[in-house]
């Protein structure tokens, strides 16, 4: 049966988030609704969370609760969560993907602590140095991927062009793109602008034996028209951007509803066009297109925004369904694994060459 | 006479940007029709720009164009402009600055060459090591700044600082802003994240002589929301989130005019707010906030956006008849002297302390 083969546990971190555990419990509700195949492992407060059962049908029929009175706070270091959140909800929930009780992960909470739990907890993907914080960004055309939006905020070019390899990766197995075409992002597209990382990495994509589909630098500008698929960049910069794009849409709406509310005329314009800007508000409402993966990882984590409601992090849960069922990391692996023979034979190379000091 | 006292002379690279000369000599047309106390040294191609006068009564009557043939070209290289640009529209408006016979330059031109000449021509102000490009941002309480745009694309703490100093001093000269909230741009506002650059930076800004009024660390969503008066960050990171911005308002508006044209509901509710709408664009149209002045430089250059029409440029060409009229280079003089009179004690107290070896 398609339906078996397929099917899905979801792990979730039922405490993290502000509006935790309502958002997450009606979520994956909402996630039942509409998809088969699907079960949840809930990790949280039994007696908070069997409340919602009762309410929610479908959950209650395809879901199992984990018991712990343990969470890590949204404020909390990094540190002190390793420490003193071994029985928290998020590390029981990355636990469950690590035993092979879940597929992926998902939560709302610390994402400095998610990070860290997953990837003490998952290691490494072979070959990749550093996991990235990878997110959906709505374009005039469609969507890209960005990466890292602020797991590392120092980045050599290795680190980029491994970005590049999950990016298309990524693109390949989530987005259905068969070539993805990926850039770097700079400050300016003519190749002699930008930093020496930057420069740096562009030349190793274009001289690696992985055959990505590079279109080379891009700006600010390009992020959001779409002009490649998936935008690489350092996690400081990644993660300006993301919070920038935030602020801008932000200030954009604010100054809309105010320019609809000005005066009778503009309210009875509002009211005709309700419809209308229902569906653009769509298209842009990050509330669509929370659900951020953490790359790079052998197991799949996804983080949902903070603040998310019941139908954003429904959205989350959604990303970590089908990175679940698409086999990304597989993706990556392989690609590393093609690029670190090329390496090595290059190295090898060398080694013969090179006369005894 | 006060009039005389402030009558402001500004030299202008005719032949810089997309639309030159049309849009820099209409430009100036626009500014001299509601400004008194100003003319121009017009740098550029006579055969080119006399026609102009013969429409342009304001223009005619105020300003004198200095021929040349030489341009410098948008995509050229630096090296190159400085090379072969001497007799440039470009670098003669600046020489007329650094001979004291106007009182700022305005180009829409290549801004690494401008950036180059300018830092040639006028040298970098006492105690500051680097120009940076500063931007002013609609925000939602109001204006801020933001810098470095571009200029730098590698900054260590002592830049960032003085960045702040040059802010500090550009808030407080040209946007009246009495103790102007000072943020420094990073990946979350605790002070435990982000680069060891950042963390250094906000240390010296605490820790200085000079009375900064600062906020502390502010996020990309911050900067549109007006947390603070003035953002600090490298030129790498400002020209991305700068850049971001601008696309954002491009794919919000593109949605925002499919969704008015939709349907025929649309439309009329469109007509209805035609008004409330122009109202709300003038707030946000980059047009109205063209200008970025190249700070830290002894002298006044200010960048226009190369694709700048008639009223983006008079917009530019306002910067730099406020800055001339502002004394924001005399603020930063003052503020560096304490900051370096600070250091030098602190040294010299060092010095005496210090066993010899």
């Amino acid at each position: 049966m398609v339906q078996t083969q397929n099917s899905v546990i979801i792990a979730l971190d039922a405490m993290g988030g502000d509006n935790a555990p309502d958002a997450v419990m009606h979520a994956a509700e909402l996630v039942l609704q509409k998809q088969t195949g699907v079960s949840f492992l809930i990790f949280g407060n039994q007696s908070k969370l069997e409340p919602y059962l009762q309410q929610l049908p479908n959950l209650r029929e395809h879901s199992t609760i984990m018991h712990t009175d343990s969470t890590v706070s949204a404020d909390e270091k990094v540190s002190s969560a390793l420490r003193q959140g071994k029985n928290s909800s998020m590390q029981l929930a990355i636990n469950a993907v690590k035993e092979g009780k879940a597929h992926s992960v998902v939560s709302g909470g610390n994402t400095g602590a998610l990070m860290a739990m997953s990837k003490l907890g998952f290691r490494m993907l072979p070959g990749i140095d550093r996991p990235a914080i990878l997110s959906r960004i709505p374009t005039i055309r469609g969507r890209s991927a960005l990466l890292d939006c602020g797991a590392n905020v120092d980045c050599t070019a290795e680190h980029l062009f491994q970005f590049a390899i999950m990016g298309d990766a990524y693109a390949r197995a989530v987005m259905d793109v068969e070539k993805p075409l990926i850039g770097i992002l700079n400050v300016g597209s003519e190749e002699l602008k930008g930093s020496d990382v930057v420069k740096q990495a562009a030349e190793m994509i274009r001289s690696s034996s992985v055959p990505l589909n590079f279109y080379g630098f891009v700006e600010g500008t390009d992020i959001l028209s779409g002009t490649v698929d998936v935008v690489i960049t350092d996690g400081f910069t990644g993660n300006v951007a993301l919070k920038t794009m935030e602020g801008t849409a932000k200030m954009l709406s604010h100054n809309l509803r105010s320019a609809l509310e000005r005066n009778w005329m503009s309210k009875l314009g509002a009211l005709l066009l309700r419809n209308s800007l229902i569906k653009m508000s769509r298209t842009m409402d990050p509330r669509y297109h929370n659900g951020a993966m953490m790359i790079g990882l052998n197991g799949v984590a996804v983080k949902s925004h903070g603040s998310a409601d019941k139908v954003a992090f429904a959205q989350a849960i959604g990303n970590a369904i089908a990175l679940a069922r698409n086999g990304v990391n597989q993706r990556i692996i392989a690609e590393m694994r093609a690029y670190h023979d090329f390496v090595h034979k290059n190295e090898n190379t060398v080694e013969t060459s090179a006369a005894p000091l």
